[in-house]
């Protein structure tokens, strides 16, 4: 597994104003790997993955036997950064009994009739339980950030103050988030961080492709044009809600194995931090075991 | 209608900490109706509650067809200060489509493996609606503050500060109603004053007629005996949590037709005061509608 120096080098600090210009997003271990071919790093990635994954099924199933925690991870990226792949290769060693994801598409009229955080809060994990989010609340300071339209006209009293605005939606982040880590839920939060280059080759390999041309939406096309609106609402937002207690974690996603190990490792590590034992049965539940046993026995 | 003066008396204050002892749960206008008989008193109330139901009835409407607003009602109290009765009563009159009442009793397994405001948020009234709350999330920090054993042992990392645990408790309630204002959920909140001698009178009728006798369970005497620590932590729930955007109002219990027309009145208040009007058509859209109309004629 990455070393825990490793990652905490892709963790938002918090208080400090985040620039994802100061982030690579084809990170690859470089340092490390300085003197390895490229099909070294692929097999020697492809190993460690591996064993991380492993590892994140052992400690999944530590959250699970001991009940009393639970943990909500959140990906959020720009089209073709890996959201879906990463969740399927992280996600795939792990139980499905301890583990549910929540894809938030457009929300519905219902949905609107509604606070941005309700259709969220009804699907938080149980105690035990890695709760997965494919897009999140936070569109709701990023997609509706850069498209203000999107606000409609179902709020009452729009903030004239259009920066106090997000700044109240973050504070609600802030508040929900704080309220879910007093009460048990550990929330890892992660931008899968693709370059502009790397997101238009993945779309021509959608294009090209005839099995990927499903993934493909004109829409996608149009969201590519206001990239660096995106890039200024992701940096706000994750300035203002990287929190100790709901910390950002900035991906490399250029390379899907790097974003892979990575988002793998680091939320093993989360878990690990929790320092979870399988839960021990007091002495008098140990009486009734034996006493189960012997009449067991002697039927 | 009482007046907005009246009715502004039973607010608490935010800031300002809460005596329930400066509250007399007997108060029955004895003011302005000093010089009148009980006779009169009863005849006279009966006919100010009709017309405050009558101005409800309208104001819901208006809630209903303006669609941006919502209306949370929160209900606490000792037992058989009045609570379904109150509920029963005030809303009676009101369209049940534009009304949803979620009674609160012992969580289940599955909501104590969530946070303690999770089976709360997962109801929350629509825009357009008036969300009656019968117990709410504030048992949290009542019943569980005089049993702490309730707390269980689901929780992870209880602080070991338990001033601090109730006051972390506090604050996530204040961050959701306040979460709640900003996106048109109006929240008011009515403690149901009922004074310890009235509420024997209750039990014992509850005691005395058959048709009553469902009402009455032994556990309801079991936290009599707990009435003063009871008071102690509506006392300092309220102290906290007495905020402008989501007041307390303290309502007089041992009166049933003075709870009624108080709860009544501050609720049409509230409505009105977001000055809401029925929605007007643009201009293009009267134009469709006198389409139609030649449409329909000339069939």
């Amino acid at each position: 597994m990455l070393g825990e120096k490793t990652l905490e080098r892709f963790r938002v600090t918090p208080g400090k104003r985040v620039r994802l210009k100061d982030h690579d997003p084809a990170w690859a271990a470089a340092d490390e790997l300085a003197d390895s071919s490229h099909k070294e790093i692929k097999a020697s990635a492809k190993k460690l993955l591996k064993q991380t994954l492993e590892e994140l099924a052992e400690a999944q199933e530590l959250l699970y036997a001991d009940n009393h925690h639970s943990i909500l991870l959140i990906f959020q990226a720009m089209d073709a950064a890996g959201k879906d792949g990463t969740i399927k290769h992280v996600m795939s060693g792990v139980n499905p009994q301890g583990c549910q994801v929540f894809s938030f598409k457009q929300p519905s009229v219902m949905e609107l009739d509604h606070t941005f955080l309700w259709r969220h809060q009804r699907v938080m994990p149980e105690r035990g339980r890695i709760g997965i989010f494919n897009r999140s609340y936070y569109e709701d300071v990023l997609v509706v950030k850069v498209h203000p339209e999107l606000l409609g006209r179902h709020l009452p009293e729009r903030a004239k103050d259009q920066k106090q605005f997000w700044q109240d939606r973050y504070d609600d982040i802030n508040a929900m988030e704080r309220h879910l880590d007093r009460n048990g839920t550990m929330v890892l939060k992660f931008f899968l961080n693709v370059s502009k280059h790397e997101q238009k080759q993945r779309f021509l390999e959608r294009l090209d492709r005839p099995e990927k041309n499903w993934k493909f939406s004109a829409g996608d096309l149009a969201e590519r044009k206001h990239w660096d609106d995106y890039m200024s609402a992701y940096e706000d937002a994750m300035t203002a809600t990287g929190t100790k207690t709901a910390p950002w974690y900035i991906i490399p996603a250029d390379h899907k194995w790097v974003t892979r190990t990575v988002v793998a490792g680091i939320v093993t590590n989360a878990i690990r931090s929790l320092k979870l034992t399988m839960p021990a049965l007091p002495p008098e539940e140990l009486v009734k075991l034996a006493v189960a046993r012997a009449e067991l026995e002697q039927e």
